[in-house]
């Protein structure tokens, strides 16, 4: 039944002794993580992970391209305590077959298997569960150029995306999860002495013991896009308040996640833990598992990142687990008034472009009103402000080897159908269009599609069109625009909101209505800021307070509930 | 439509001015706040609120009585922006009607009222929240004698444990709630600049707001039993998080509700905020509301304390709250081997006997080897510790006077009827009798039934049967025993696991046994602590990790998932 067998020592770290101590590694990693809570507190910005390439060395660059060749057309190896199969089918958006193939588990095998091993990692305790932590992210950091040529041909993110995407910035989610659940956990002594007076009876002194109890196995069910990004936190979270976690992996992007699951074996290995408190789950689309591993009584936690019809399912069904999902959203932009219409829309381009819309984060409904907008140079109608932004998008993506390599590809047949049905949902202001990538012919390489509607047009506009399709919406008025907000923000969530406006009466509705609607507000960004990103120890990810996310990454909400504490009590 | 009348001066504290600032309460508090979180990282005993009654002075104690007539047979008085008839049929267990009615508000117009308030009361923010909550806590503890009498004569309580109970024990577990809704609060910044750097360009500098949103209108609903001390937490954490306060009172117990109400709606007026933002929604067994409110759209946040059967009914339905609930459960006693038999059966008659076995924390299944006990003396056999055990209540409950003062009142009829219908589940140890109260005849005294069963009587005790109704239970060993607890607390969960032995590898495995059922351990309690006590700030009461509770009192968790955080950015 058993296949345990580590992964080989490619990546292994020399410094690293091959058996080292879960408590030395918390120690080693402590100042680290007392860095990070500083981050949180501060929310400035902060990061132990480079999201520039060159920190990491020209032979770790070199290497990245060998790596991923070495994995292809091979079978994966992990830790898998109950191997039933073996699946894998996945296909670079970039245009070939993967090749490679992942051992599939008997699930009840495997739940059995945890459910024994709990109470081993239970008893480790907080400081062995968060030096564990701490250890597999620095090693994953390593190997961050591997991983993220993974994502590029998992995902169809371009390099320079997928390196900071899927290494630092993955990473930095992660270690983000550890502090905060570092500083819930430190919170609750092992041990308190409780001695209350009497009066003059002596002291009644009673002795208490303090445990942290994690909820029991923990589900992660990965996405296609983001598959380290999106996934990071849960599984952090889980693993560093005592939570065994299963990686459910979408079929299209089960690499990146493999082979975080393979560092994270190879640490708990050597801390002479099971390696398979973190297991990888693949699936395939015609078998999927995932809906079976939720209903799972065993099955405490769950995290999960697609569609709100897949997240809302979880939240209505998997009643035994604290379910945290992030789901589909109406990613919204209002433009009121702007002193420099070019910058606004030079910004609002890169945002629709990076990976071809296909961010949690990218706007899809862009709010003008019919009369124009304010400028420094007079209003400016509707339409020049519709076509301002067309022809930005196209001049950003003018340079093919430069718009291939930000668009990246579409990542599912699904979205690339959904770009042509669209086509129809309004006035096309700026058509899509196929483009040749330089180095794969066969990619799937789509620009943006920018379509004009009226406000009363809601049927198109305010229903999540996933990828790189979003609206330029006429409406009334700003206040129109703010309504038109309130109303699909309430009903169908956003992870984000962009207000341009050079009003601050105005911006301050704006600022009311984002807290009205728990939604994050990004103000007049018309530089080097873009509405999609977010920023670890700094921005907070999804509210958790509308239907996009009931969850916010990350925030103490995101770790409390994944763990209970039991006490013991007795006479002194 | 309003009747917006806030009481008058009776209970006004003459050092606070009329008008006051929600700021400058924070201020004057806050010393006592960062001792309450000293606290509970020490977990040590602690309290600002006496729970002896000499610090509260013999006028206040005198007066208690007076007061409590003085409310009486009148219509008790309190902000209500829409009401729409009176309810009020509370009886005391003592045996006469109080004779009080309440507003009863219409819920859509309080619900709309509510939410136009929400705003304002957002705005004022974290600090005003808390300096609020502080004032009134500080209030509550000063009229501690008078919602004494009030408990006493809706819960039953004797008036010993009517002080402690709704006074300062209740009082200290909404300052805990506070303090841990401060400890999230305060770890939020206001604002933040990230600056990132560029290499050889400009730094970013971006600058960020953060808004503490509270999730909505908050329901609390309250039990008959303990109205106050089951209320105080959820009612101070919503409130402590920005979220308006409806406390749904139990019809049998809606005086101490009230009271607590009225004092912090004059504590909000004198703040300047709208004093219905903590309203009282009183109803009646016919016409129950708590289903409507709780379903409501509007109502984002519940807490409630009462039968499995609503509370799995709120979890399951009330789908767009957050909902806390502390359930029925299983509560059970372990007797493995002792050194004193005398002084543990002394212990658990004490248990047994305080409020008629009506709290949420009394033990009801004590399962002992049918082969007996360990003992210095040698081997006790079953029937030996079960007779220790009925003589030691017996004992206790031999002088009448002290026997009502402990014993209270049975609360509902209901109860009473289940101690009948329950007295056939097995074999008599020690009957029910009614005892007569020495200033009240009417009064609903019993003391405890006592029943032998066998360990394979599974449906005579391993349902909660709430009152004074205990089984002890004859197991093959105890391994049999600990097995039991497992199987009947995994199924039907509790708040307490008392364990005696002498043996600590049983020790250990109870030690394990509770976190493997997530069940707060007490381990040979034979002195002056009592399972069925649970100290804030020290004690976890509830772990949410059974089915008995799905929040602690109090954790991060009760708290965090009262709010989300907003934030807005822009470029510097």
């Amino acid at each position: 039944m058993s296949c345990l067998s580590v992964s080989p020592v490619t990546y292994e770290d020399p410094a690293v002794p091959a058996s080292v101590s879960a408590l030395d590694l918390f120690a080693r990693h402590q100042p680290l993580l007392e860095r990070a809570i500083e981050a949180i507190a501060s929310r400035d910005h902060w990061t132990p992970y480079p999201e520039s390439q060159r920190p990491y060395g020209e032979e770790a660059l070199a290497a990245g391209p060998a790596n991923f060749a070495a994995l292809q057309g091979r079978h994966f190896e992990l830790a898998c305590p109950a191997v039933k199969g073996r699946v894998g089918g996945e296909r670079s958006p970039y245009g070939f077959d993967l090749g490679i193939t992942y051992d599939q588990p008997d699930l009840d095998a495997l739940l059995t298997h945890l459910q024994a091993q709990l109470p081993a990692w239970r008893a480790a305790g907080p400081q062995a569960w968060i030096g564990v932590c701490l250890e597999i992210l620095q090693r994953l950091n390593a190997q961050s150029f591997d991983i993220a040529h993974a994502a590029v041909h998992t995902t169809g993110q371009g390099l320079p995306m997928a390196f900071q995407a899927a290494g630092p910035h993955s990473q930095d989610r992660g270690l983000e999860a550890v502090a905060q659940a570092w500083k819930l956990l430190r919170e609750v002594p092992e041990a308190a002495r409780w001695t209350k007076p009497q009066g003059k009876l002596d002291p009644l002194v009673v002795d208490k013991r303090f445990h942290i109890v994690p909820r029991g196995i923990a589900l992660v069910i990965a996405c296609s896009t983001f598959p380290t990004w999106n996934t990071y936190p849960g599984l952090f979270a889980s693993l560093a308040t005592g939570n065994p976690v299963l990686v459910k992996a979408h079929p299209g992007a089960i690499l990146p996640v493999a082979m975080t699951v393979r560092v994270a074996q190879q640490v708990l290995a050597e801390a002479g833990f099971d390696p398979a408190l973190v297991s990888l789950v693949p699936d395939t689309l015609d078998a999927p598992v995932a809906k079976q591993l939720a209903l799972d009584p065993r099955v405490k936690v769950i995290d999960f990142t697609g569609s709100s019809a897949f997240g809302n399912w979880l939240e209505d069904n998997a009643r035994q687990a604290q379910v945290f999902t992030e789901k589909s959203g109406l990613n919204s932009v209002v433009i009121d008034s702007v002193t420099d219409l070019k910058a606004v829309a030079r910004n609002l381009a890169f945002s629709l472009s990076l990976y071809s819309g296909q961010m949690c984060t990218t706007p899809q409904a862009i709010y003008v009103p019919r009369g124009g907008i304010r400028t420094p140079e007079g209003v400016l109608g509707f339409d020049e402000v519709a076509q301002a932004l067309a022809t930005a998008v196209s001049k950003f993506l003018a340079d093919n080897e430069r718009a291939c390599s930000v668009l990246g590809c579409i990542q599912s047949e699904a979205t690339l159908a959904r770009i042509d049905a669209c086509r129809a949902l309004g006035e096309v202001l700026l058509d899509s269009e196929a483009r040749v990538h330089p180095e794969y012919p066969a990619a799937r390489v789509r620009t943006p599609l920018l379509l004009k509607v009226d406000a009363s047009e809601r049927d198109a506009y305010a229903e999540e069109r996933f990828g790189p399709i979003s609206f330029v919406i006429a409406t009334d008025d700003t206040a129109h625009s703010l309504q038109l907000v309130r109303e699909t923000l309430g009903e169908k969530g956003a992870l984000t909101l962009a207000v341009y406006s050079t009003d601050e009466a105005v911006l301050e509705q704006a600022e009311e209505l984002a807290q009205d609607v728990a939604v994050a507000l990004s103000i007049n960004l018309d530089n080097g800021l873009f509405v999609n990103q977010s920023a670890a120890f700094s921005d907070f990810h999804g509210t958790g307070g509308n239907p996009a996310a009931n969850a916010a990454l990350t925030d103490a909400a995101f770790v409390a509930r994944r763990f209970v504490v039991v006490q013991s009590r007795r006479h002194a």
